[in-house]
């Protein structure tokens, strides 16, 4: 652990619920870090849909390089239906994740007794899905020819090399060991994507023999949803490719009492370009602006912000005051600000 | 209606527990046949694991061309853990698949309230998944380098054309049109995956034009799995590609009381080649030639099978005798024959 005390934070608030639920996450980790004695100097992006209708910008290179100077990211939603499906995604989130080379997207999923789940009997929820980040399908090297008429085609590639999937693979035993139950699943679909799905596999394969301790387990996606259904208690680390990383995660969210609880880390483990953090959920754009939105997740990632920043305590705190928080849920509605000023009051309590 | 009576039935019964639940959807499938006067003449292939351990092969080009002369195909479950993943699965019920044109993979999904749902509170469930079958990830197009080393590489290429989403689409929402609900939902990822998700969108706007009475709607795939836990009863046609098809068709039937029940067809709507009857559930190796194996799902299948050659009463009856089955469940273990048994003389009883 460092003994830094003052860091710089880049914001991205983002489109439809992103600002409030940033506002919120930022209230939390102000109050933490004034407790724990160490400050967050903030500069604000505006980057996302008003950026785009304004300047036809989604993030120009000088300002990701500017980014790129700080000690981490935070960032709120992005996404807006006023904008082409996919400018906004592709031209700042994923351009942001690839840039900076964060091929550890990390997302846990606990199920909060009092937040419940919409299956009858899930059992005791627990797990983390390390999806990769910079490679899969998500590599944007698709392309079409003569669209718009009868004879269009669509291609869409996914890259995986084995620099790339070792290196999560890697990270992703690392947690499994620092885990007490030392658990990985692989998630592919080896079957059917027989050039990705075996590199992937002889990966985990071959990692698995610096990891003893670790029990290795291979699931198809498609039968991974079904797990994730009936017993998702049987996961403890489960590593994956970009696109079925994304599937299962909302899945997983779905699961363990919603969207509005899952965080998230896109994180670089070599530290190379600060890491970015985010809720898992979207932009939502039809309750923005009414304080409707849940910030928990929002909150959640900024105590993962804090972890990777390695301050330990402040990540406890914030994590410690959103589990009493959530455990004292009623089912009252309660404002965005509302439950940012609750879980504030209580990571500093 | 066809008023032809004597039908060809090419039968695969494959790995696993497909042979075990083969057996009871051909006795269903036999008695009711003679109850409305008709017979399936029917040739059974050797294809799958034994074969291929025997012979190397998995399914020559003459023995496709002579399954091709049938009226239809019965085939049970493929894959078996002592061949490499892929084999199979590739040179086997792909080759089938794609060779033979089936390009609506049909999957209906629906709770029976006896037999219920891990969900605590899943609704009327009632939909089907069209997932297209001949395009997509799925095509096989990839390709490795330098595989073993450092320096390896794979990719997988999802090829889509207008000509093959477009014909899915129009069939799915000719589905649409002869339910009540009259709904349509697209799942796709356009906001990452943009050339094939635009097509795939475009694509959707352009045919909706042409059924003016269809709600239709667009869900990313990963947000159509939240839905597909919290609120599945939203659902009633959904359209997608094969890997997204596949992803959440099994979800589908984990949420609606579990992959024992999940029949699919994999049709050619144009009949220029064999359609073909599957559970959607694998060969269970871990339970195979043990009588513990459902044949629910294979039976429900050779119902899809009569459906699609005109012989709709003969499936009536046995979705009805499934039904009723069903209904009457109470826990208590069955064997694989004891509940073909019961189905069947539900059937024609
Ligand atoms: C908004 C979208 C590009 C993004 C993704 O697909 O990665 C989101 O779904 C997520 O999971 O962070
Ligand atoms: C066995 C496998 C190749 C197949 C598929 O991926 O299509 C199966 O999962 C299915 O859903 O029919």
């Amino acid at each position: 652990m460092s003994d830094k005390k003052n860091f710089t934070l880049a914001v991205v608030p983002g489109d439809g619920i992103g600002p409030e639920v940033t506002t919120e996450a930022l209230k939390v980790l102000d109050a933490v870090a004034a407790q724990h004695g160490v400050t967050f100097e903030r500069t604000e992006y505006d980057l996302g849909a008003r950026r785009w209708h304004a300047t036809g910008e989604t993030l120009p290179d000088a300002e990701l390089e500017e980014i790129r100077k700080h000690d981490a990211i935070l960032l709120g939603a992005v996404g807006d239906p006023s904008v082409p499906s996919g400018v906004l995604e592709r031209g700042l989130l994923l351009k942001l994740r690839f840039t900076l080379d964060h091929y550890v997207n990390l997302r846990p999923s606990k199920i909060y007794p009092s937040v419940g789940s919409p299956l009858a009997d899930p059992g005791e929820v627990d797990f983390v899905v390390i999806r990769e980040g910079t490679e899969g399908p998500y590599v944007g090297n698709g392309g079409a020819l003569r669209v718009g008429t009868p004879a269009e085609i669509a291609t869409e590639v996914s890259v995986n090399t084995a620099y790339g999937v070792e290196r999560v693979v890697r990270d992703a035993f690392a947690r499994a060991q620092a885990r007490p139950r030392k658990k990985l699943t692989l998630v592919h679909k080896n079957n059917v994507l027989v050039h990705a799905g075996h590199l992937w596999k002889r990966t985990v394969d071959k990692v698995a023999a610096d990891f003893p301790e670790i029990a290795v387990d291979y699931l198809h996606v498609d039968a991974a949803t079904i797990f994730l259904v009936t017993d998702p208690a049987r996961f403890d680390v489960i590593v994956t490719d970009n696109l079925f990383g994304d599937i299962i995660t909302d899945l997983a969210a779905a699961i363990s009492g919603g969207i509005g609880l899952a965080a998230s880390g896109n994180i670089n483990p070599d530290r190379t370009a600060p890491s970015m953090f985010e809720p898992v959920h979207g932009s939502a754009p039809d309750i923005a602006g009414q304080q409707k939105a849940d910030p928990t997740a929002a909150i959640l990632s900024a105590s993962l912000l804090c972890d990777h920043l390695g301050l330990t305590e402040a990540a406890a705190a914030i994590e410690a005051a959103v589990t009493a928080d959530i455990a004292e849920r009623t089912g009252a509605v309660r404002s965005t600000a509302e439950i940012g000023d609750a879980i504030t009051k209580r990571a500093i309590g």
